[in-house]
């Protein structure tokens, strides 16, 4: 892991860089010299600033390009009222190394990481590639979307949790992550707490959804239901998990698929990843309504998001169904070899986890979902349909089916019941 | 806290005490010194050895008294052979001063820690305090102890848990004592793995038990709940738990209670402690029949044994939920007091907390019974029964009780049929 010599240049080890600033980094970085192939001469340094937290900068050079993130000591959109730890980038750094040795596929190369100077160097995903957001905005299929999101968690799930490692490792690792709490704290703030209380960071589509919202804060089966998920998330170190994965965090192209931005990451319920996911493609499927006009409907396009949903989920069980049969005798510390010794017990087992992973998993979907309409932060989904009352009429059924699946998640079977639920909403 | 100039005495900072050079010790620890009165004249130094991990004097002045413990870097009753960190010290320490904290009068005082020496020196419980299973075997009634214990359980499960603290909090303790990572990992070998699976470690009444241990491995059902046990053990940081909240770490007399020997605690659920106690006062239940005479058949103390379980559970319940009440303002990390905002909902939650740490309790205490009778460490409950063919019924008895209990556990809706449950078996 490199490091630059900035006790000389920054007295504290810290200062918020900009483009102009960057250049005279980057000739003390070595590793992101050679990124970008020597050559330091006519870089183009342009920052990207459509994230919420962080400063990206893309940088491109004749001979090679490199993104270039720094986290500040507060919350971008915010500003320095809002102080966030920056030890963040350090978190970030270890999960794209880890889920990228894991998966190496699915999360760009890191090259260089300064902990001091909060700055992750990784690879530039280049056009054509873009963020899934704005491609299911768009209206683009991307037909190895699923086949690669669900490889992506089976085997970054599978590999960090006790069914392959041992208590022993778990714990260490646990406990590394753990620092990484004021990450977790916005979490438990802004899905877990605001939506469901008055607070003045939160917005809506007033006054479309001024009764919904307050539904929402006098809805009593819903906030015990918000407050079990709440416990799970503080509590259940089952895997490694990303901590953001809506589609705001991938990047892909037709062929590939990329996630990054896992600064929110810690060992934390499966559920919630794969929640992330789902809970973001079902806005997205609500807000097509929206992006229709004459010249497309959408409504092909809403049958490929439903696919899309059946084959992350249905993929994902089986990928990790299969991971846990062929590493059954490296013996994780949950089911041991030598205890779960016949094909039926094991089946039993599997059976009963991926039950309860799915109703995780539909929890953390409703919650997402939630908070993007009632919290602080909003989706472009939503945000980009201008007709405010169309945008009201979408988020409103978003909302519905979000309270619905949240309430009663412990009923549902398979992804293809999901997708009739939604079908019917 | 103390230390001694353990580098000029003992250069690698350790060295296993016997009875001889813990005077010469106890000269360089003024706290302990203090302890004494200040009079070192004509100590009285016993190894009390009848712990299975540790080394424990007990020391008596003529002007005053202490019990030094020290753990060697392996298990006392197993040898060398067998390593185990000497840092379960630290953490026996940590957890003697924070539950003391939060209930004084049910945990001796620390006068005095050494890390390096493994040492910790605490109050002397002196006769009559007894060992609380002595008691139970020997027929004693102790009409305090459910209130004693509850009270304990309440107060060190409560404040320590998401109920009271912030999640930031919270995260920061949990962190704190995953480094006691070789003490659980004893726990999920000793309870969670072994009673299930072939094991040189494993013992039981042989021949009367061998259909039972092999059922116990063929057991599809039983393997399944285990494990779930297992996990929850392994992923779910609710409260600091004691982690070895048996009926040999508790030392009273008619008026008193002392929860001693927390060198298992860490952040763990909450039902592995409830579900200790409760499955060690069964396991007293069922050995009742082995220690009747004709001067005592034990039918009324089987009825207080009874007694005691059901009073220990409610009144762990009210008081529990008396402190959540109480404590209401303060708005612990799960449930925000303007989330949870009416008295409806928060009955609710308590309800639904209070079911589900039941049903974890009972599956714990089954785990704890079994591994008991199957498992490695056996209790004198049992033990002390020389007959062994009345043993060997007697621990028949409480393996049907506590496989059916864990397989059901989530059936139980209160004391009282568990209670009834015991009664039927
Ligand atoms: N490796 C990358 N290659 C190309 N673009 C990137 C890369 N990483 C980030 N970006 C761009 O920067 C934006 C913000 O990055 P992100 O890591 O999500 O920051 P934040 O943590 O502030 O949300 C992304 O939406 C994407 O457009
Ligand atoms: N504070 C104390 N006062 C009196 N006796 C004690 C005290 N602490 C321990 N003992 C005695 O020493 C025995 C072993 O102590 P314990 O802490 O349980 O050690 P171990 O960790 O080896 O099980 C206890 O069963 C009890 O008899
Ligand atoms: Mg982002
Ligand atoms: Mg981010
Ligand atoms: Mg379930
Ligand atoms: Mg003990
Ligand atoms: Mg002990």
């Amino acid at each position: 892991m490199g490091s630059i010599p900035s006790d000389d240049k920054y007295p504290l080890g810290f200062k918020a860089l900009d483009e102009n600033s960057l250049v005279e980094y980057i000739k003390s970085a070595p590793q992101i010299v050679s990124a970008l192939g020597g050559d330091l001469n006519e870089l183009s340094i342009k920052e990207v600033g459509d994230g919420n937290l962080n400063f990206v900068y893309i940088v491109v050079g004749p001979s090679g390009s490199v993104v270039v993130k720094q986290a500040l000591p507060y919350i971008r959109c915010v500003g320095e009222s809002w102080p966030l730890s920056k030890e963040r980038a350090f978190f970030e750094m270890l999960t794209l190394k880890r889920h990228g040795a894991l998966c190496p596929t699915h999360v760009p190369e890191v090259y260089y990481f300064d902990r001091a100077m909060a700055i992750i160097a990784m690879r530039y995903l280049k056009p054509p590639y873009v963020i899934l957001r704005k491609g299911l905005i768009a209206g683009i299929e991307y037909p190895l979307l699923a086949q690669h999101m669900s490889e992506y968690m089976a085997r970054t799930l599978f590999f960090t949790s006790l069914l392959y490692c041992s208590a022993k490792d778990h714990r260490n690792s646990v406990a590394k992550f753990l620092g990484n709490v004021e990450q977790c704290g916005l979490t438990e703030l802004v899905v877990f707490s605001d939506p469901y209380r008055l607070s003045s960071s939160n917005r809506w589509s007033s006054p479309y959804l001024d009764t919904d919202v307050q539904s929402i804060r006098e809805d009593i089966h819903l906030k015990l239901e918000v407050a079990q998920l709440k416990s799970l998330f503080c509590e259940r170190a089952q895997a490694l998990i990303h901590g953001d994965l809506h589609t705001g965090s991938i990047m892909v192209t037709e062929n590939s698929t990329q996630v990054i931005d896992p600064e929110f990451s810690f060992y934390g319920p499966m559920g919630f990843d794969i929640g992330a996911l789902l809970g973001n493609f079902i806005l997205a499927y609500f807000a097509q309504d929206g992006h229709a006009d004459e010249s497309n409907d959408r409504q092909v396009y809403k049958q490929w998001i439903l696919n899309t949903i059946e084959d992350t989920w249905n993929l994902f069980h089986d990928k990790f169904v299969s991971l846990w049969n062929e590493n059954n005798h490296i013996s994780g510390e949950a089911y041991p070899a030598d205890v779960f010794n016949t094909p039926q017990l094991n089946i039993l087992a599997q059976n009963k986890y991926m039950q309860d992973l799915f109703h995780d998993s539909l929890g953390f979907a409703a919650a997402k979902m939630i908070r993007r309409i009632v919290g602080i932060a909003h989706v472009e989904d939503f945000e980009s349909i201008h007709n405010v009352q169309k945008r009201a009429y979408c988020e409103q059924r978003s909302l519905q089916f979000a309270k619905m699946l949240m309430k009663t998640r412990n009923k549902f079977e398979s992804a293809t019941q999901l997708v009739s639920a939604i079908l019917q909403t």
